[in-house]
């Protein structure tokens, strides 16, 4: 008999194994993990919205209280360093305590009535209730490059709970011992309300996460991850006999866009921030300006250089990232046109450097179907463009992406930025004006989404506080007064 | 070379061709009609609210001011009489004028803001506004059993043309030109606001159909029909490049549960009334009740009887759905345990009169499968229960439908009724209590809609306020004040 397939944590720090391996969830354990959670859903979802914004916050206390042991398991797991990390588990905390105060609010989740109206149709009507539902269990797949905020306890996890879903976590394998102790410290917090342990499940292993999508008990799944990935789990759930949403957040080619005038007011900062924004987390966001349309600027472009040439060398969240970045910046740099301006990986065969493309407006045009590729790590793509006016023609051509930036000036800019956002959007999800689009701030209305292949579900965000807007179906009761029917609680 | 496909409007009632052959869209027409509904979207997209409410208003007028000649046309096409099809020319103009008025309300469509917080996140953010902006070109398939409130200027295209949308719509063939003839009356009103004709666009012929929902330019799919033909769009979506929404409405089999003491109290009432609700609309509505849970009651089955032999025969709504709906009800009746009680077809080849069948719970439950398949037509099976808390057992095991309906007592079937809503509240998006599910009322929350089968989108309707929620998608503009962007009209 072959010995159970293990999930190795992999130090990318120092591509060395770290932990013991974890054994893969067999189809057996998925099943009955998809039942418990089934199972579970009959409490959670009865548990009052007061009641289960007090397990939110109640989640948000654990992360916060473990936080040192956890960023040092995560700083093990994905080498994203301590101060990062501990940020992110604060924005992980604050997400759930976000959720937890728009359950309080009530207006998410509010019940609406059409008071009846006297008479024959269609004007006349009966009295009817529309409340909302939570779906049943939800399938979570976490993100590698967010180990708490888009993993166990993220945006997904937080809104699916908070909206009365149960959760079957997809443990990511490039943080698994991380996984397993968030895991742990939940259902210790759902146990000690007085819930069943099993408001979330943990599972490991890629046939488990294929059997998951494909449970009939399951009701949606949450995606945040690689195109490749999202669409061969969307081809699954396309498969089900059951259709079900399929929330994917998938990979984003970002545009930002610098107008001569802005170039000429803020050169400097502009070049400073625009490497902060594709260094940040190493290059490892879904938010990263990879596709910078600019002025054919050559102090800018020098500039940028420097700052870009001065970020440290560092490992990517596991060896088959950056194998996979080194493979994309190869093939977009081969692009006809496409010259190298930086390319600082070092030696060690671990780390990797940011890298600079520049390719003429022409060259970019001609060969976009190359150079449109997403490097998930530290680069982007200058295209030199020779006027403003350019912008308005690229944006018509982009694919769907999260976000766009647009650093202009006030004023002399109003024409082409009105141009620019109105072809926008209808291709991305956010725009941001003079400011970069990594640093995604969590708040009731943000949108974190955009037309495919940003995401698989262009009606909805993965954060903010919509997010819970995915995980209910409206249900309506008519012809009921509380006064009737007392028990009910819809009515 | 072979002559063009036509489409051969049938008068039901006669089964003779009616009107001349209508020529099929060709592949070359369907991509310019999608093309033109692209074009005309930058600018109806673009059109204020208000502005859009002002012609769905003057849609509604058109309809109006048309009746007698539409009705005229529908009746040859339909056979569903003037009095029912009058009734549904009045409630698809009162539709659009509801969407209009949601529009002056301004509520759906509301731009939120999340004003700044200063200092670092997670706490700290940028000015973040969130608009709605619509999709782009919606494919409409309307259904045959509603020509007007679920065809050309049905649900569908109301709530597309509300949210900002240019809609193509698939002709149904069994009202060919009853489509033509809105189509027609539709591209004028827009004319006449200055508008191009091709905010709404007409297309024929299944070919169209299906090329229709794989057009990279159509951007969402709203349909109302049977689950084969839905499923199979559906399929055909699911194999897009670029995913989009499918709003599938496809069939329903939906329950009515009356209680031993809404039955003691009520018989002959009920009795009338489930009659009216099984024959209303000669059983084509995909709110029939088909399944009834009663007590095993002697007296209520002969009333039922009765009265369903009463009513009058009369033709479906095309010779092919008639004779699918004889196969399907033979199909039920030879299922073990079941037995006809009325089966009322005369000989004409043509009508089709009432079939009430009936069943045991045992033998229910053993041939569920062959039992539970909708019979699209003026038909109900009984099945007889022996204890109101036969319903929960039932109730957990049904499949998702659009709507449910109880008859109980208050006060002495608070317990049952608390529980069986709880069960039906995870299968339906509606329960009716003490009513009918046939009747379906057009205002702000209704939710016509539930788990597939009964909808291939749970979180949606096709009827009421909110479906025009499907239409269009967030966008977040971060960091930007009317100040600095006075052009900007989302921030």
């Amino acid at each position: 008999m072959a010995p159970p397939a293990t999930i190795q944590a992999i130090d990318p720090r120092t591509g060395q194994a770290v932990y013991e391996g974890l054994v893969e969830t067999t189809q057996e354990e998925l099943d009955s993990a998809v039942h418990e959670a089934h199972d579970a859903f009959s409490t959670w979802s009865k548990t009052p919205d007061r009641e289960r914004a007090e397990v939110l916050n109640a989640l948000a206390d654990a992360l916060d209280a473990h936080v040192e042991e956890l960023v040092d398991i995560a700083e093990h797991e994905t080498g994203l360093g301590e101060v990062r990390l501990t940020g992110e588990v604060a924005r992980t905390s604050f997400q759930l305590r976000m959720f937890a105060q728009l359950l309080d609010e009530g207006e998410l989740l509010a019940t609406h009535v059409d008071e009846p109206i006297e008479g024959a149709p269609p004007v006349g009507r009966p009295r009817m209730v529309r409340s909302m539902v939570p779906l049943g269990p939800v399938a979570v797949f976490g993100a590698s490059n967010f180990p708490f905020a888009f993993s166990v306890l993220g945006g997904d996890t937080a809104s699916a709970l908070a909206a009365g879903c149960t959760v079957v976590v997809k443990e990511h394998p490039s943080h698994p011992n991380l996984s397993v102790k968030v895991v742990e410290l939940a259902r210790q917090v759902f146990v000690d309300h007085g819930l069943p342990a099993s408001v979330l499940v943990g599972v490991r292993g890629l046939e488990a996460g294929v059997s998951l999508v494909s449970h009939p008990l399951i009701c949606a799944v949450g995606f945040t991850g690689s195109q490749v990935a999202g669409r061969a789990l969307l081809d699954m759930v396309n498969a089900r006999e059951v259709p079900i949403p399929f929330y994917g957040e998938l990979g984003s080619l970002n545009p930002a866009f610098i107008t001569q005038a802005a170039m000429g007011a803020r050169r400097s900062e502009l070049a400073a921030e625009a490497a902060t924004s594709i260094m940040m987390g190493r290059g490892q966001f879904c938010t990263k300006p990879a596709l910078l349309f600019i002025p054919d600027d050559q102090e800018f472009v020098d500039e940028l250089v420097s700052k870009l040439s001065e970020a440290p060398t560092g490992p990517l969240l596991s060896p088959a990232i950056r194998q996979r970045f080194i493979d994309s910046v190869s093939r977009v740099s081969e692009s006809s046109g496409v010259t190298s301006l930086v390319a600082d990986d070092d030696a060690s065969g671990l780390s990797v450097g940011a890298h600079l493309l520049s390719v003429s407006l022409e060259d970019y045009l001609a060969n976009a179907h190359g150079i449109k590729e997403e490097c998930f790590g530290p680069s982007a793509v200058i295209i030199r463009c020779s006027d403003d006016t350019d912008y308005l023609t690229v944006s018509e051509d982009l694919e769907g992406a999260l976000v766009a930036a647009i650093h202009a000036e006030s004023g002399a800019d109003q024409k082409v930025v009105n141009s620019v956002v109105d072809a926008l959007s209808g291709r991305v999800g956010r725009i941001v004006m003079n400011g970069w689009p990594t640093g995604l701030a969590v708040s009731p209305w943000q949108h974190h989404g955009g037309p495919y292949p940003a995401s698989t579900s262009v009606l909805h965000t993965s954060v903010g506080g919509q997010a819970m807007m995915r995980f209910v179906r409206p249900l309506v009761i008519q012809n009921a007064t509380p006064n009737q029917w007392p028990g009910l609680t819809s009515i």
